[in-house]
């Protein structure tokens, strides 16, 4: 049976295994999730320089993953390589900033995201725009944590707590996003804490690219216009 | 084992029937899945008003199935009451327009809506406004057909292609949404016809609702601001 | 002589009161003005489900009235019903809502909202969307005071002071609008106190009507698409 | 008693006659309303060089009038000077391109502008821009017709019939602004042969000023922040 | 050797000389750059009825030195006159503000304003609106000086940091805008203690007249649509 | 001397070659300005794949010539690679999409993008989006004429004129942008045959990186926020 390819375009097995425990619950909806570190990328993506290097061992993973899978899903925030990927694959493609954000959408009124570091925000700002979802969102704020850093997890917990009440009290969020794969473990923690719906990204990817798998929805122009 | 519950606020079977057919794929996903018409419900929604009125018989219903349900779907484009529900239960709620609106956004740049009529368009043009996702919207189009013309299948997809390739051709839309449940019947044929991606609110409502009942997805801001 | 019908729907005698009062100095235009309470309705309405519920016995008042009507007025913030009171009625018809954010963008360049709960916020933000003007809002901010509180003037006018005095100093908002029907009597002390032009939506929604009434304005969409 | 005084910055009587006209059905309101000509101004305006020069006359003219005004409201098609004259007045100030903005926002959900030349759309796109109504905008189109061809009533109403039509049928417009205050005779007459409401922008600034004069509507920021 | 011509349209000779020397660095283009002040401008502009009333003389000038011109920039944070200056000449013409941000926006995501005064925001507002560019906006905060008082350049610059500052840190400004010609001499300063780019009008108004006039980029339409 | 390097990042010796000859007229800024072809790129970048695939060569490419560099531009229509380079090196930075479209902007009200494919449009769409620029897009209309294609240049200036006035005349566009570098030497003749400023991307991505280094324009967050 096809499976559900979550590609992690970063090398690092911790967050690799971190999705592939998120997204365990969709294991219910009776496709297989098969998750993937990328051995190429680097530690952790930080920056728009890492995120466009990843693309081009990005695709051609996926390329030699299509024959026997069903979807795909790209598992960094920042969706690198997304679009390319829907360009060259008739597969269903989600990306799990994209998906986390269309979640959102669904669940309040105004999006907070969770983000690293501050050179993310512009980057994160940039995406916003290009899905036209700027007037959805209260505030994207960084936790000025890099991804190595986010394996202590009792003191990133402290810190989402209090970016996330930031996003709350300060910027009227209703909705929170965490806003990297890296903190897949945390999700549930901290909606216990704020009281606020927190969506975990990769997640919201993979029950996105299931969905269009069920639906057999066609997600590609066939035809130029 | 609690189910998923779509509330179609008209009292036409027929299109409780189609929405019931549209939805089986989405059986795979282990979750059972109950489709009600509305008897106190108008045969066809075809106006703000008859929106507004259904609005309290549809909560009433929803009150009843409460104990047994696991989540609801509002299935009815143009989504009366869906934010009423997500106020009154602690429950997943989705809306067809909403949701259908979010898939789209995931499969294309620009989606083009089908309406029954054009007295429905400015009520679209508000519900997307609300959404903040204008800048996504190529056009919407009535195909001038009412809800109890919509039963003529082959009158009904002769004129959905005719709009759908308007909105492909002349407002460049690389994928549709239908603006009725009362379609959910038509989406292959009319994705076939045109090669673009069609997405069926009632489709994408419920796939929706599933995924936040199996991540267990707090819906709802639990504290005030 | 038909009459101006301004349809408060809640059942307080005291929140139509401060209505009929607000607008007295309209009566110089020489059009009746009538207040009605609506007695099916909650003694105040604070949630999307109170707002949908009062639609129906909302219309059925004014089928009734219409006889003697040249226009009605919808008198709670939300506007419930505005658009299907349009869509059954040939005569002029305003919601305080709307007709308060119209007024207030020919005031100031960015205008604040004097909310009475947080769960109000989000459906303000859902129509000021629908409108297409949240490029000109600054904020919308909760008094955290439900509608039957809003009877101790004191208390109320000192937390509108506050939050008026945070819209305007942190938000940059040079206009306000009081967010709820039941702080008419309360305009002027707030405008005198912050030095802000404030705007009190029911004098806003009765001016509108007034005008369209003078002016035979055509309100509706005689001939569809 | 103190009037409101209109201000047509161009020097044509036949235009400042064609307002009175217009206007008159808000005498009902009991406030005087004296139309001006400004003699210092072209015959019609027809460029933002025309605009920007006429500025400092109109205000020198409202300046002169002050001690015997309720209020003022700029009458030419890109409101010159309404941010200048709020400036230099505590008095209540509109203009009839803001006004029929707003008026045109209650009465359809998108609305579509009849400008005189080609020239005037980008000028119109920078107010309504600057006013953050560009959603609710369906198009602007010309009738390629200087200020005196206007006079020609027959030709100007039927080339106004057939932009009209466009930007009903094309466009997706269901209410029409006349953009321009020389066409203010021939509202009627096109309402009644599109069939949808046209606002003519003079009533509308009109009767916005008389709503804030007799609501005593401060007008003005009053402080800094 | 034609010249480009910048148009400082207040009478201050010190603003002018502070624009001069701003502007050498671009010297090296090799077109002659001559800067004026406008004698019957004010000592400084500083409300919109100001900006009004310079336009006509500032058309006057450009008239008289268009013989010798190659291009044009209207120096004054605002661009009084620089739609009405583009209709009757057929040479490049710049304006400041606009410049400005055509200039920050490709250094930062959102850029923050230091502007003169309080009154300063909401007419900068209409313009970034005009000019469709609001999402981009971090804020637009007051130093709360005056035009005279910015000749205290101690002063100044310290408050211009202590803006700067909450524009980055309170309102996630990348790139800072000086507000008005009378700051040209400080974006160095300013930009060494902030850590961040910023824009000084005037060279960036220039600088952009000079890429159209090196291009011979046409910048008018020539025919109407 | 350092010089401003264009980075074509394609492999077409031609589309260099044209990129030279398109820049030559800002020599006179004193600046040596020196084109490289990308030895690693594809003949022509058709897909957000193409893309994001040139941008690992194109970083390092530019890294070989930072020691000898004064900028960089991005020289294909997209900007690949853009903000990953400005994250990496301190030297100014620009794409020729992102300056063509900040060029429009001072030209006109509203811009118009004549793609060479279908199959841009939503990628452009995406960028204008990240941009902020949307509500100044007319429209972004294909040649259907592939990067190969373009080296017939009667035919594509044929299909550029057709494309350019239905730009023009359907959309309202008043300034037009060339979507690909490829269309180079054809700005002059398309500009005299519709009446319209036509913006040159590479000219516009030259000029706005050598305005930069003239000014020393910092370009570049120092600071974290």
């Amino acid at each position: 049976m096809k499976a559900l390819h979550i590609l992690n375009p970063n090398s690092s097995a911790t967050v690799t295994d971190g999705i592939a425990e998120a997204v365990r619950p969709l294991d219910a909806a009776g496709i297989p999730i098969r998750c993937h570190s990328l051995p190429e990328g680097p530690p952790g993506i930080e920056s728009q320089a890492d995120a466009d290097r990843v693309v081009a061992p990005l695709l051609a993973l996926a390329r030699r993953l299509e024959p026997e899978a069903a979807g795909f899903v790209v598992a960094c925030f920042g969706d690198p390589g997304l679009h390319a990927l829907r360009h060259e694959t008739a597969l269903p493609v989600t990306g799990i900033q994209e998906a986390a954000v269309l979640h959102a959408l669904s669940l309040g009124q105004r999006f907070g995201v969770l983000s690293i570091l501050a050179a993310s925000v512009p980057r994160h700002l940039r995406s916003f725009g290009a899905m036209g979802v700027l007037d959805r969102l209260a505030a994207d704020l960084p936790l000025n944590l890099g991804v190595a850093e986010l394996a202590d997890a009792g003191r990133t917990l402290a810190r989402m707590e209090e970016v996330g009440a930031a996003l709350r009290d300060t910027h009227g969020a209703d909705v929170l996003i965490l806003g990297c794969a890296g903190m897949a473990r945390l999700r549930r923690p901290l909606e216990d804490r704020l009281g606020l719906p927190v969506v975990e990204p990769c997640q919201a990817g993979a029950a996105l690219a299931l969905s269009h798998i069920l639906l057999t929805q066609s997600h590609k122009v066939l035809h130029a216009r």
